[in-house]
């Protein structure tokens, strides 16, 4: 079958461009001199025309014709399966607006930088402005089966998903949510501790380090705001950033490590092939959450990070750094919230960014609504711009349908990481020792080697035998809210 | 013209995708973790086959038909130039051969990086025959006019120069060079210094900053080998290396800073057109050495290095650091060597690779060669492979008829240092305060500006009123022998 040699082949060229366009982002965020910016998104524009013009081919399609009924093993037959799914969809994006796309996310990605150290949301307005029109416009290019345009946004980050769906899990999150945050905020208030930067350095790096971040194959740098990419099977680069004074660093760090490791243990029959990386963003972000809620905040496994602090020169017990990971507070800040209001900072995105999509919210009112959800859903008035509608990079990106994720992973993490217990046990007699071996082998047998063969809930639905469910995430929150 | 339209669209296109390119070897030098060498391989060939396609397709030879002798815009006509050039030259190239050749440089950078570090020529010699036999098939497919392939592979660094032009100017060298150097060997002998790594790293950051290389827009890392990579107007990337005891790194960083600047003063209406980089290896070569010979070796500058230097807490006079950056001494290593012997380690390449490409010495020969080759040349007995053949990733990358250029650069940036000195005064005074703006401006205004419009020859010409003359470089380095 010389037309599955060529679609294979075409896939693992795909793969490779996507890797490139990775290392660009990377280098973007980590690396690249602030004034690079301009001739980054011109890079970054070609090479998205290229890509498109390389997915979308006209020759793909006549492999696909050729390839219809005879492909017996059960891999090519997946391959096939998502390359025919990848194709149609890409299929009906124009090559400009593919290329404009580009574009407009490195831009504004730069606007976001130098609106946020300003704190100036009318520094960025016209770059988010651009943003919105091109993913509204990408949206009815991809939309079918009546879907909206955000539904076909969601697509992208999560197939299989739509509107409703988030509507409906969202909504039962929103009422379930603000009764225990009410409950925790009638406890004593969270008691601060002064980490100083130093100690939390040479914390995540023992911590990373015993979870396998060795230097031959992984990076570990800082960036403004922590990511991942993964650059192939063996050149992982996580970030993470300090902050003077908070456990910040340990939870994200963790939190990428988790985004990494599900990357690095799909099969590596996978690997240059269309099915070799995560399958979703949910499934992705129920990895980071994995890590960083039922690992990192783990009481047992505080037992190790509070000596790694120890070590690095700041004294605290197990069960203070605990509370202080696990401490409801409601705040401004996402990437800082606690495990119970944290869901909560993603409806408000939920929210808003569908109705940026759907015309009923003017950019320019982002910064007034921004303010009014934060106090409606969490009870907190936002200080600024920079620490409310300008505090996330996504939407400078370009990127709308991808915080909903960042809920249904919180959901998911709790509900595989229930299913792990009832197969091995608990987990804390290993978590105090820093054992986290079976962890990773039953996620890279569950969740991780399957790539991109399984959508998100058949996914869920294998691992667990069950289909999406809240109840396991409130079990979770609920001791929390307690104390 | 659409036809003008669509040709500058593709030169803009091939420009960004040498950006990324160049990007990815950065990376791969400078931040990738060492395992991701394969993947990276991988990468680099699908955008050297990429690269290869649009460079060579079809349509080109149909824009530059149409184009045939109807543009009347200078510029233009410089454009329409060089396309037809490069599309003949890259048209002969199979686009297996260049894929192969891509793969093979990153493999062999790998190789070599390992080899070199275990001092085991062994296991690098599978890398370098494979290197050899694509560039010699490279430099046959390329060959035209009665060319040998090693003139073909010199066309791609030297458009115009030929094998007998080298052969001719490093013959005058070589019988020129070591009376001199025994000259210097029969005074006393070099004084050595122990300058530690922290003075030189800040001597290193304040002499660059004092140039222009400000953190917008600049990067200084270090690596193996010092490089400067362009990935665009401003991102500019050099890196140095720091080693205990030695001013190497005073030299290198400013010579990698002659390169760098070269690229950022090439005339900005050139930007992502085929003209708007440096012309050739041999010209680029003379900006570094220029920096490097006739700024970091004066003695007026010398006072500038030297305060730096004592800010850095190593106190030394001018005079010291400027006898030891110019001290004669025969040495293994090219890139400490001083700039009266540096030629004849350059000589020694061009005679083992033009003997490596035209078969008339085996690889496995190569360390035995070396050894001979500096005994007769230099009069050095090479320690190891590692300080022998190992000692630059040149080969391992799979360049050939790239050294002769390092030649030339001392050769041709003597000559415009005269030149300039002919024009603008001595630089001295100037040099003594610091101030390098009248030469950046010099260099912008009769090298730099014109990109690639005028060839090696022709700009020696413009610039000096004179072909390649090897007297200025003569007259450089016989006040160095005799101290």
């Amino acid at each position: 079958m010389i037309a599955l040699e060529k679609l294979r082949d075409r896939m693992a060229e795909l793969s490779d461009l996507h890797s490139v366009e990775m290392l660009l982002h990377w280098d973007q965020l980590v690396t690249m001199p602030g004034e690079g910016a301009a001739a980054r998104a011109q890079q970054l524009g070609v090479l998205a025309r290229l890509t498109h013009e390389r997915a979308t081919g006209t020759e793909i399609g006549d492999w696909l014709s050729e390839l219809d009924g005879v492909v017996t093993d059960e891999l090519d037959r997946d391959i096939v399966r998502l390359a025919r799914r990848d194709w149609e969809r890409a299929r009906r994006v124009p090559e400009q607006l593919a290329v404009d796309l580009a574009r407009a996310s490195a831009d504004g990605q730069e606007s976001w930088h130098r609106a946020r150290a300003a704190d100036d949301f009318g520094a960025f307005e016209g770059a988010l402005q651009r943003n919105v029109e091109l993913a509204r416009a990408y949206g009815e290019c991809v939309a079918e089966n009546g879907d909206s345009p955000y539904d076909a946004l969601l697509a992208d980050y999560d197939f299989g998903l739509r509107t409703e769906d988030l509507r409906r899990v969202f909504g039962a999150l929103a009422a379930a949510l603000p009764p225990l945050v009410a409950q925790a905020q009638r406890r004593s208030p969270r008691r601060a501790f002064e980490v100083p930067v130093a100690p939390q350095e040479v914390a995540v790096a023992s911590t990373l380090r015993r979870l396998g971040v060795d230097t031959a194959s992984w990076r570990v740098d800082t960036s403004a705001h922590p990511f991942t990419a993964w650059l192939g099977r063996r050149d992982t680069r996580l970030t993470t950033r300090y902050i003077d004074g908070e456990f910040e660093s340990l939870l994200s760090s963790l939190h990428e490590y988790g985004h990494a490791l599900y990357e690095r243990q799909v099969d590596e029959a996978l690997e240059r092939t269309n099915l070799g990386r995560g399958t979703s963003m949910s499934i992705h972000e129920s990895q980071s959450k994995l890590w960083e809620n039922h690992v990192a905040r783990n009481p047992a496994f505080a037992e190790v990070l509070a000596a790694e602090l120890g070590a690095g020169g700041y004294p605290i017990t197990a069960s203070d750094l605990h509370a202080a990971l696990v401490g409801v507070e409601p705040s401004a800040v996402r990437v800082s919230a606690d495990p119970v209001t944290y869901p909560l900072h993603i409806i408000l995105r939920f929210e808003l960014e569908l109705a940026l999509i759907e015309g009923e919210l003017a950019v320019a009112d982002l910064p007034a609504a921004w303010r009014e959800g934060m106090r409606r859903l969490l009870g907190v008035e936002v200080p600024s711009d920079a620490l409310g509608c300008l505090q996330d990079v996504h939407w400078g990106a370009g990127s709308f349908g991808y915080f909903p994720s960042y809920g249904l992973g919180c959901l998911i993490a709790a509900q595989l990481w229930e299913t792990m217990q009832a197969e091995l046990g608990p987990r804390e007699d290993d978590l105090r020792r820093g054992e986290a071996v079976p962890i990773q082998r039953w996620l890279a047998e569950h969740v991780h080697r399957f790539g991109r063969r399984l959508d998100t809930i058949p996914l869920i639905k294998r691992a667990t035998g069950r289909g999406l469910e809240i109840e396991p995430f409130l079990r979770y929150v609920t001791p929390l809210a307690e104390g």
